[in-house]
């Protein structure tokens, strides 16, 4: 394997002194990209997402375009859902649809989390081809939804604001919706065992709409899930669990396998490395709403925001995906902001 | 002032000692009861706000039906947005949209701030019509929204997930952000005082968008100016804050002239207290999901919600309002359940 030139990421991960943070942003390989957006024009999602030279091409665009110090696999969370069986559509600009929701146990019964490196192969290859590609500019991070939040769409049909239908379901068929989430975690176990085999250098797992749940209900149908596929997942490579706006779990969260957690703007810098003793690296949680803002504020809130987590243990990051609206040029601030960070400390 | 029957609401808010907590809910008048959807099929949205006789019969039939302990007047938190000259449409089951969003220093100094008095008549007439109907049964809440939720729908001009507009402009155009949200402000706490010389026993300011919102840009954007409406209300009446989304605020909000603070689940009973180190009342925070519960399963619930906020200094409610899906048996259930709580330290 070529080694890294740039494995300040991995550094972070193992929590190792580097001489600045390392970056990269969620959803860096995307639609405020016009390469992206001239690609999106001539490929609908899913070929963008299942033909590997597609996919490739995508996610190292801003490994070159932006200069951060990650690359990301341009994939789908929902892959997971069709490889276990479940048709997935993706009207673009509009969000996914699974018109077929589960409500049985017979629909339960029905879900593959088989051969996974059969029918998530184009995702295989697309890590593999990335990593020759790269050819060790930087690390290459593969992901997975979180069993709670694929959970959510399995049960949904479509995204919401309140998640009622998929709550209901947990409240109501609890047997039942442990059942599912177990077998998205196993099959999610093996999905991302395979992704760190096949090229990526660590994996994160988004769970986005865990803070959805309340600190109970997240002790019940997410945590447990994403324990587990730490436990199972982190002798492959590192773990970066990102469960938006569950604050309330930083704690626990910090005492499990995973190498680093990553945090959405509602917590400040101070709140978190509190709430998690100081004990793990921690990735965020730059609002990318603020990345609307004129480039000079950008660049003195990226400093502050390095100077209250510290340069060590950390990674920069947004706290959500990056919108569409956001210019390029906003975007490389953001990036050089932290490449330009001086750490008093060294 | 013909007294009142019930009082609960109105002693939690003083910290006086209760035999049980006082039970109302968020959109407690609204789409889940049957009698309200054949009104609306009869009267548009702003018929229906601006008809005192409607606005009354809208806001009675949850206490006759649900049994609650408090009336909340049926209005919405867009009539200011309206008295300050800006129009605001409201298409059925789609939410509103303000087709002329605010930009410049011009739109601004165009603002309305005054006659408030003649301006939300409907408001105050329907408060006194519905004071009089109570005839003392139950307290009766008015309630407005807080200035930074009302700031994003008057900059964005309909809702959104990320509150980007609102937010850039805050970002971008500080000083005209600043002078916007006095304004709203200024006529908010009008609009409150003359609620609570109408009829309105207290109040409640929902800043439902405040949770978009990083610990700082809450206190630089939204705290000030919900703080300077507390203090110019309070002595009016009692002021329930609840700021959705804000666990991080507690602490300084549990220092302020409020009453009260209303919280969602994304808090437990446990962490809210410890936060706003037990000296204030709590309102909230259930789930309106788990109203989608099994009865017996929501009872239990609301037992164990109550046991660990403590049965005293708290207003049992949702942690956001009730969903058009829920079942009128179960919105009475959650009800029952707080009237049936047995305070084991009484």
């Amino acid at each position: 394997m070529t080694e890294l030139k740039n494995n300040l990421l991995l550094k972070a991960l193992r929590k190792e002194k580097v001489e600045r943070p390392p970056v990269w942003m969620m959803r860096q390989a995307g639609r405020y990209l016009p390469d992206y957006i001239k690609l999106r024009e001539k490929y609908d999602f899913f070929t963008r997402v299942q033909t590997p030279e597609l996919a490739t091409e995508i996610t190292l665009q801003p490994v070159h375009q932006i200069g951060v110090d990650a690359a990301i696999i341009f994939s789908d969370i929902l892959v997971i859902p069709q490889a276990m069986g479940v048709q997935v559509l993706m009207e673009e600009g509009k969000g996914p649809s699974l018109p077929n929701t589960i409500k049985t146990q017979k629909d339960i019964d029905a879900l593959n989390t088989s051969n996974v490196d059969e029918h998530l192969k184009y995702v295989f290859d697309a890590l593999a081809l990335t990593k020759k590609e790269l050819n060790g500019a930087v690390p290459l991070i593969g992901f997975a939804g979180a069993p709670w939040t694929i959970f959510c769409y399995m049960i949904e049909g479509k995204g919401s604001k309140t998640w009622d239908k998929a709550k209901q379901f947990a409240y109501t068929e609890t047997n039942l919706a442990h059942q599912l989430l177990q077998k998205i975690t196993t099959i999610t176990i093996e999905y991302l065992t395979t992704q760190l085999q096949s090229g990526a250098d660590c994996v994160q797992v988004f769970d986005s709409w865990a803070g959805s749940l309340s600190p109970e209900d997240f002790k019940t149908f997410a945590q447990p899930y994403l324990l587990q596929i730490t436990d199972a997942v982190k002798d492959s490579g590192p773990v970066i669990l990102f469960p938006k706006g569950t604050w309330y779990a930083l704690e626990d969260l910090s005492k499990s396998s995973a190498s680093a957690i990553g945090l959405d703007w509602t917590v400040s810098p101070k709140q978190a490395r509190a709430l998690t003793n100081n004990n793990i690296t921690l990735q965020g949680n730059f609002d990318p709403a603020k990345l609307l803002a004129p480039i000079p504020q950008i660049k003195k809130w990226v400093k502050e925001m390095i100077d209250e987590f510290g340069a060590q243990n950390y990674i920069a990051n947004l706290g959500h995906g990056i919108t569409p609206n956001v210019p390029v040029d906003n975007a490389k601030a953001f990036v050089e902001a932290v490449k330009e960070y001086k750490d008093k400390k060294n």
